[in-house]
């Protein structure tokens, strides 16, 4: 197998500041992983090598190679007042933006064409299809040398599926751009402003402010964004040096664990626990009233007990727990590759059959839940839990 | 150190039905563990080996052995009509009895005295001089080879504080009665007739029901003693053949959770999830109204959050969280004892100084949560999550 791996181990070894030996050891290791069919010349980064963060991809052009860095993990704030004093500290200001839910894509131009690399540095086909069909390409052929950052958000979205935005499919909207091989970021102001003249869809901007006044600006935004839904706040250093933090919505913490317990045998207890705690330290923040406090409780039970009961409720009437979603595509070819994707990546997914609406084709995606479906069947018929 | 174990391995091994080189190796390993002190005779199962459970206790009598049977597991019920339908179905009846909220101790006479043993296989110097005043001490010359097991709960409890008993220090409550040796239970009508002749207290029985009536009773007792604050139940094979099996309120999984979140760094992921997850199955088993279904959703919100805001008040506040107990003692030499014995355990505990209650003596105990108060403070200061 290691054969077919056709990359030149010295030069992309010295490119990446690696020893040739190292090199090959993280590739049989699987560290770094070669793509398959018309993109085996794309490798993405399993896990941090040196100071090359996990998801990152390397590009190999034949002649030269290119090095796309992968999402930087953005912190979490807990108290959004001592956060912003500790981590801005030596700004004057902080740019906030907004942090959609969605599923995180990269976007440049490779052999000429457009492709989206997913936040584990896969090639993704369906978002590949939707960027090349969203963006102009024209800024990649004037900055080749910059990636575009952002996320594909929408009720067609086969990863996050997500009605709460004005989107009728899938949109993709700029929160970042880097520049490759140092993945430096640009400052928000250049990059609001290129994504702006090429026509781009970019996160909603909602102001830069002193670091005193951030933190309350912020609270009344967070408290809008969660009466839509919406997912929450990106805070950043308007010129991208230092690191940027985030902050989300009780409603949205609410609406990811009422997912999360539709499907309470695979629900991750960390995933849990972490929104959770969330919704503990904002409360103590906002020196909530005994009135809002009660409001947030019972957001929260709601949100564990009402998914759970409802799946319960359905295994007992026959049913099978599953998480649907939808993807919508303009070339029929798309659908297969999107579905061979998935099973690549080992998922049990059941695609309907395409149906045309205009010029498109709408596909439904239904992903069993076995486990949960198992688990809940069993106490049905009388098993005990442990 | 090994010498220090003056147990004659051949004869013990025989006894356990081991090979003496088992034997050998399962005290090398420490799956069984030597006592100190005056209680080097005694040695505990750390866990299973072979049928013998963990916690079970092998006592070396010089010229003799015992084995003293562990805590059997109690298996949940999560819908307790199918549960106890696929339980006892070769039954006409189940047993119902109260489940407490304390902990675990078993009682036996050991050279001509009362000592308790906790589920692990401890020697608890508390318990024990509790179960020596509690204990009609006839009853262990009568039936030598019974050990008998029960709950110790009440305020004055430094494992499990529970207010919600009417008791006013520490009781001790019988549950089952076991032959040494084989661990074989007594049938429930023996045990509780036994129990009552020399004066024992027990876990109060709810009757027998037959299985088709069951889970409705059950369903209005755990209502019952939901409102009263306790904890549930457990459903036995009045013959003690099969095994029981237990059901819990939903007021006394929120208080757990009540107690958890107080000190919610340390709060174990799966200790929350399980929890939780009873109050899904719970719901949906009643079929709850709207209005019974808000309250459930309510309590468990406020279960969680309340408990986190005030730990998070108190350390912006300045203080450290703690959970405090409080133990009552006729002995002084017992303090001493019980703080030497928890420091064995690696519990790191403060004690504060006895005070005389009538003939008493009260100690008061604290046991700050550095994780949670370390954790709080540096958010506080404006630590990220992570």
């Amino acid at each position: 197998m290691k054969n077919e791996i056709a990359i030149d181990i010295e030069q992309a070894a010295a490119f990446l500041d690696l020893s040739p030996s190292r090199f090959s050891e993280l590739l049989d290791k699987k560290v770094i992983r070669q793509n398959w069919d018309q993109y085996n010349n794309i490798f993405r980064f399993t896990s941090r090598v040196s100071d090359i963060d996990a998801g990152s991809v390397l590009l190999d052009n034949d002649d030269s190679f290119e090095l796309v860095r992968g999402f930087p993990k953005i912190r979490r704030a807990m108290l959004i007042e001592p956060a912003i004093q500790a981590n801005f500290s030596d700004n004057a200001t902080v740019v906030v933006e907004e942090k959609m839910n969605g599923y995180n894509v990269r976007v440049l131009s490779y052999k000429g064409k457009l492709i989206a690399l997913t936040r584990s540095g896969h090639v993704c086909p369906y978002s590949t299809e939707r960027a090349q069909n969203l963006l102009n390409k024209h800024f990649f052929e004037e900055y080749p040398d910059i990636v575009v950052y952002g996320e594909m958000a929408g009720p067609e979205n086969p990863y996050v599926r997500k009605d709460i935005y004005d989107i009728e499919s899938l949109d993709f909207f700029v929160f970042d751009m880097r520049r490759k091989n140092d993945g430096i970021a640009l400052p928000i102001s250049e990059r609001r402003m290129l994504a702006g003249k090429y026509g781009f869809r970019q996160v909603e901007l909602f102001g830069e402010f002193g670091i005193p006044e951030a933190a309350s600006k912020i609270g009344d935004i967070i408290r809008e964004l969660g009466k839509k839904g919406h997912e929450g706040v990106i805070i950043k250093d308007p010129n991208m040096v230092l690191q940027p933090i985030k902050y989300t919505c009780s409603e949205s913490n609410c609406a990811d664990l009422q997912h999360a317990f539709k499907f309470y045998n695979e629900a991750g207890r960390d995933y849990i626990y972490s929104r959770v705690i969330r919704e503990g330290f904002q409360s103590a923040e906002w020196n909530e009233t005994e009135e809002e406090l009660m409001e947030r409780c019972l957001r929260l039970g709601e949100s564990i007990l009402r998914p759970m009961r409802e799946s319960i409720k359905e295994v007992q009437q026959g049913t099978r727990v599953a998480d649907e979603s939808r993807i919508r595509v303009k070339d029929k070819k798309t659908i297969s590759e999107f579905k061979f994707y998935l099973e690549r990546l080992g998922l049990d997914i059941v695609f309907s059959p395409a149906r045309k609406v205009g010029d498109d084709y709408i596909v439904d995606i239904k992903k069993i839940n076995n486990s949960t479906s198992d688990k809940t069947l069993g106490i049905i018929r009388g098993q005990l839990w442990s």
